[in-house]
């Protein structure tokens, strides 16, 4: 078992799970689905990708296999194009072929993607079987592994496809990071900052403090923050997910806010094409620009907002905000899952740890904040 | 307003829904979804197959025009063969050319396969948006309308790909059936026959009045009936489904007595190829048979047995078990949904309204059940 580790539970009231946070945990991953209850003998379906697979993947086997489950491997490539339903189709033919049953399981042992793939085909497979989550990057750990997210892209925009999907467990082992190339790791800085700004202003002096130590790098990796403070983000982070997922499970109001810096950001994925941008890197400019739009709209304060924006040179993430089309962006954000009603919602800060959202942002304020981003992110 | 309608509430805790039932109501369409809180100029795209479309489509259409609402109409080919993945993702495209927003609405106007395929698409939409389920098939009437159950097949299977997504409202017009092929009439009495067996002793004593007036065709057709049995037959069999589903929405347990004759319905389905038998008329067989293994277990009385048999025929269903190899439908039997660590489950009848849920089947019995239906059965 490992020295130090923590669980925080996502407390909904039809099926609470915990989310455990320790370095070295994946070695006993078997162990802790069995303490979930999970019985041994248990069919497992455990989708990676083929990095993950390298490195990680005959750990997460053997420690699988020894508590006596019937595992199989599915490894599928996973970047932005392949997240598409005829992935979630090669699934769902292992899961046929490894004769998956209700009281099955699906093991997502990867990033992103491959949570929102495997989760999203464990949703679907027999009208839903378990899912538990796995990460491997920061980005996961802190956002999409926890809170029941799945989904795929359509040719029309990100995750229009998907399903809410709770898993049963989410195992984070922070030494899987190790093997993550930094400059996801500095993607994935950007949801932590995220929950700094929307909610968290004790973890924001934290992720400070780091930053005036090495302001152009540290919060830039594994390495700049030890592991002490790595362990804290994680767990602040975890923290600050469950309890908006627990308030709001399908994002009828409070789980909005976790879209704080996604609005604008999806735009910059969408017109970049996918692959261009990283999805933090595109966060971390969505948030610099609805900061800005915060700023223009007398919601927040031009010292709040740089030091936002310290926080994000500290991880060392883009501050450019790309040469696109502004008209272009107010298109793209009219196709967003989070338009009502033709009218497109911003999540905008207004202090460091509160946020509001915000159905009345005028096209000239958001054009006005793009420029500024512009210029000032000119090098 | 029709004159005689009825409204039977399924009571789940999360967001109980009605499931209206009378003659008429298809051109009160528009009027129902604004009593059901779903705002004139909502975004509503109408899925359909071609002959529904023909018969039925301008008069739902008037209706929710009338009423405010911003419809598109997607006919799709709704066959067994076309339910499958790729159906649900032109569905999909319609929605994201129609601009669907999570506030918008899917209505499934037409069979089961429309309700199950345009259900998993809006199960599936930005994460799940509404349905309203109008069921132009007896069998979807008393079936697959009311409960939630929605998907596709996978080459492996039957509705391996699926989703559990419950409508907004279920809206019945019985005078739709006017326009069904009688032999689709027959395979939806089969369902009408399984609430009965499994639950309703009253509506079995229906049924057998009806049959004592015809043995081989009074519960064949809508004329047979009549209007007012008719309407007693929609509603007192979406109530038994109603109460089954509202104490078991998730097929934990109770919800699997409603898969009576299913389990062998769907080997038959299975090994005759989709489209061979409708899938009433293979729940009839798979009734039959289960009576069968019933009766060889000491479970139930062969009077009683006899008794079905004769609903099954009043209602011009199949009667001769299909000459399958035994062994590969014990096979088949291994790859059902209900399959439990390798254990096949089955729902068998102990009483007229009541049944009970073994997984201790002999395959010894299962064979000698099918040797049975096939020796009667032949003609």
């Amino acid at each position: 078992m490992p020295q130090e580790s923590r669980t925080i539970t996502v407390s909904l009231a039809a099926d609470p799970y915990p989310v455990l946070i320790g370095g070295g945990l994946l070695g006993d991953l078997g162990f802790f689905l069995l303490e979930r209850g999970i019985p041994s003998g248990t069919r497992v379906l455990m989708v990676t990708n083929p990095d993950v697979e390298a490195f990680h993947g005959a750990r997460a086997l053997q420690s699988l296999e020894a508590s006596g489950f019937v595992v199989r491997t599915l490894v599928i490539e996973a970047g932005e194009e392949q997240k598409n339903p005829a992935t979630v189709a090669a699934i769902h033919d292992a899961a046929f072929a490894h004769r998956l049953e209700r009281s099955s399981l699906i093991v997502a042992l990867g990033g992103g993607v491959v949570g929102d793939m495997a989760g999203f085909a464990a949703a679907t497979w027999l009208r839903g079987i378990a899912v538990v989550q796995v990460p491997t990057t920061l980005l996961a750990m802190v956002d999409a592994a926890i809170g029941g997210k799945t989904g795929v892209n359509h040719p029309g925009g990100k995750n229009l496809i998907g399903a809410f999907h709770q898993p049963k467990l989410v195992l984070i082992d922070p030494l899987v990071l190790a093997t993550l190339p930094e400059r996801e790791f500095r993607a994935g800085m950007a949801e932590v900052i995220k929950y700094a700004v929307i909610g968290d202003g004790i973890l924001f002096r934290d992720l400070e403090a780091a930053a005036e130590r090495d302001p152009s790098g540290g919060l830039a990796s594994r390495d700049a923050l030890g592991p002490v403070l790595l362990q804290r983000l994680l767990e602040r982070s975890a923290a600050a997910k469950a309890r908006v997922v627990a308030a709001d499970e399908r994002e009828g109001g409070l789980r909005a806010i976790l879209n704080y810096g996604h609005t604008l950001g999806h735009a910059v994925e969408n017109l970049s094409g996918y692959g261009t941008w990283l999805h933090g890197e595109a966060v971390g400019l969505g948030m610099l620009a609805a900061g800005d739009i915060a700023v223009a709209m007398g919601l927040w304060s031009q010292a709040d907002q740089d030091r936002q924006r310290r926080l994000i040179a500290a991880a060392g993430l883009p501050m450019d905000w790309p040469d696109l089309d502004p008209e272009a962006v107010l298109v793209s954000l009219q196709a967003d899952k989070k338009v009502r009603q033709g009218k497109v919602r911003f999540v905008l800060p207004t202090g460091v740890g509160s946020v509001t959202i915000r159905d009345d942002v005028d096209p000239t304020t958001i054009r006005a904040a793009l420029a500024v981003a512009t210029s000032i992110g000119a090098p």
